[in-house]
């Protein structure tokens, strides 16, 4: 049967790694996970309650596509709340996960062959998804000095039809501050160059809060979701919020490509807004699983991480320990039992000299993840010296 | 801000009749529904009990792209059930409803440009969707007496890269037999088109049951949902069944585009498999109203409506009574109270002479619509005459 070229993606690489601590799992193995993008926190409580009652009560069917109204509302009273915006609950649109933000954008703002520019290191998804759609993701490989953030000069004449760019990032968990997001944004708009704002780890900052591209301008589209800060990895659900000329046309564009997002998960979302003392501790345990990565991964012999802004990952460049961070994380998995992911799902360029640390996990799992990964390393350097 | 040329799709013209039937509902007036493509009914009560029980027990995180494993050999074991064949679990795609796997089949076998058939009268999404995707809609009108699905001679010469059937349809409710069916695969293996069997109104028959093209041939897409037979619409949570060395291929583009379909609506989902004694139930509904349309449509003056095998629609040919359906909806909602869908959703060639009735809702709702349209038509053939 014929295929396509579009759907030539790739895979994920630290799948290889999931894989294997599976198997070392099912031999009885205590695998520690640094490898995953998700909480281990499940949805607030206030808010699966919530879902429980209107299980009895509702019968859950279609949505309005933009979706439900007090949903809408209350995401909007969230930019009052987060960054002191008045946002018009109509700009609003919920979305099926930020996977489908990214989607609806790319149908809504480009043609085949466009070209996106997205930064590396960067969410591996993003190239693939672009080049699923037909577009051509052009990579711009970003820099240490920028907090591995694209710059106004990283885009300067490349002729890009649109921009994506995340902050916090994954892997990087580094943030734009205010004036570097200005100066992005006004390069991108003097180029013509649509800009898109992946705000997803937004709500998860340790000092500064993060800025959202919708302090800056209202001609941008903003994609977010209820995954990270609010705990609902798998509840897809998310939002979008986009310029109010733009909204009838993604509105049009989720009909069909979505129909709704799913109703339950509206359900949940919406009382999740609600939840903030619950949210609130979860994001204490990431500071405190921060601090301890911050201090026991440079004594492990991880020295060189990118500025922890936001998130909950640590990018190390680790290209002064292996030439290939493939091989390196098996050994990190097979030797210390903790999983972490190689930097080339984020980084074609550079990534077999870096890693990704996770620290979504429990405290207790990530005070563990640090003595073995500093007895690993004791141990590694004294076998190769 | 840019916009692109493929995200011009177009409104669902019922979205009209939607609004303005909530309209007259807020001034006080009771409209029957007749225009609204999902059951009445909620996911099965055993299923949402299971929901109820996972939201104590589980984090509902991530699940696997590919689906809960026990969801997929679900599914699979309801492939012998109804259709009596043996399918390998691991060719089942958990999708985030249909629309996710008409998403990923056209992304897997497509590339921008490529020629895709479809029949009119047909899903208007279709065409929307392969339109957002760059693709071709090569839109194929079909004949009365094929029962308005697509037959060998609509294909034959027209260098289709692909086609996308559903049987039984929407809006025609009509079903593809297996002399036909089987013809009109062979015919799209001849001429090196793929084809994609769209079976989500499968297990809603009402004398023969539908044949899938799984039956007929591995060599295929096929997609399904749990949102009509299993009432599960707002759960946005279907699959697809694909042929084995496509599964990687489909699962590579899912992890990108769609990371997984919603855990919760899985747990629903699985339980449902269990819940046939409801869903049984809730088809008898459809067959009762089903059988009240025959003989009450005809009685009020809508005679030409095509044989209505499956599904929960009828069509009808109503260029006898109108030269514009529009209109003529409108009118039936206004004098009748009655809302129903002008055909020029479906197919934007003769849709100004027919409409959709669905028949998802009460039978109490589907009696007293009888009584309503019967009375208008009365009023309206003498207001004319």
């Amino acid at each position: 049967m014929r295929v396509s070229t579009r759907g030539e993606v790739d895979s994920f690489i630290v799948m290889d790694v999931m894989t294997r601590a599976a198997e070392l799992e099912a031999e009885g193995r205590k695998i520690l996970h640094m490898e995953v993008g998700q909480p281990g926190t499940p949805a607030p409580a206030k808010a699966r309650k919530a879902l429980t009652a209107a299980l009895e009560a509702d019968s859950l069917g279609y949505s309005l596509t933009v979706g439900m109204p007090e949903l809408r509302e209350g995401i909007a009273r969230l930019y009052d709340r987060w960054y002191g915006i008045d946002l018009d609950p109509e700009r609003v649109l919920v979305t099926s996960g930020s996977s489908a933000g990214f989607l609806l954008s790319f149908a809504s703002l480009f043609d085949a062959g466009d070209k996106v520019g997205i930064g590396a290191p960067g969410y591996p998804s993003y190239l693939q998804i672009l080049k699923a759609m037909d577009l051509e993701p052009v990579v711009l490989e970003t820099a240490e000095a920028h907090r591995y953030q694209p710059a106004p000069g990283d885009i300067a004449g490349k002729g890009l039809d649109g921009l994506l760019v995340a902050s916090p990032g994954n892997p990087s968990g580094t943030m734009l501050d205010r004036s570097a997001l200005t100066e992005l944004i006004g390069a991108a708009h003097d180029e013509g160059t649509a800009f898109i704002s992946d705000e997803i780890y937004h709500g998860l900052h340790y000092e500064e809060r993060a800025v959202s591209a919708l302090e800056v301008t209202d001609d941008c589209y903003v994609i977010n979701s209820f995954s990270k800060y609010f705990s609902m990895t798998g509840w897809r659900v998310g939002w979008m919020v986009v310029p109010e000329d733009h909204v009838r046309r993604v509105e049009r564009l989720a009909q069909h490509m979505f129909i709704c997002a799913p109703a339950a998960s509206q359900v949940v979302a919406r009382a999740a807004l609600e939840s903030m003392d619950e949210l609130e501790e979860n994001r204490a345990v990431y500071a405190r699983n921060r601090k301890l990565l911050l201090e026991g991964l440079p004594r492990a012999g991880f020295r060189r991480i990118a500025p922890p802004d936001g998130g909950f990952y640590i990018y190390a460049d680790v290209s002064d320990l292996t030439t290939d961070s493939r091989v390196f994380a098996r050994e990190i998995l097979e030797e210390a039992g903790v999983a972490v992911t190689p930097g080339l799902d984020f980084d074609k360029g550079r990534g077999l000299g870096t890693l990704r640390f996770s620290y979504a996990a429990s405290t207790q799992d990530i005070e563990e993840a640090m003595l073995r990964l500093k007895a690993f390393m004791e141990q590694r350097v004294t076998v190769d010296s």
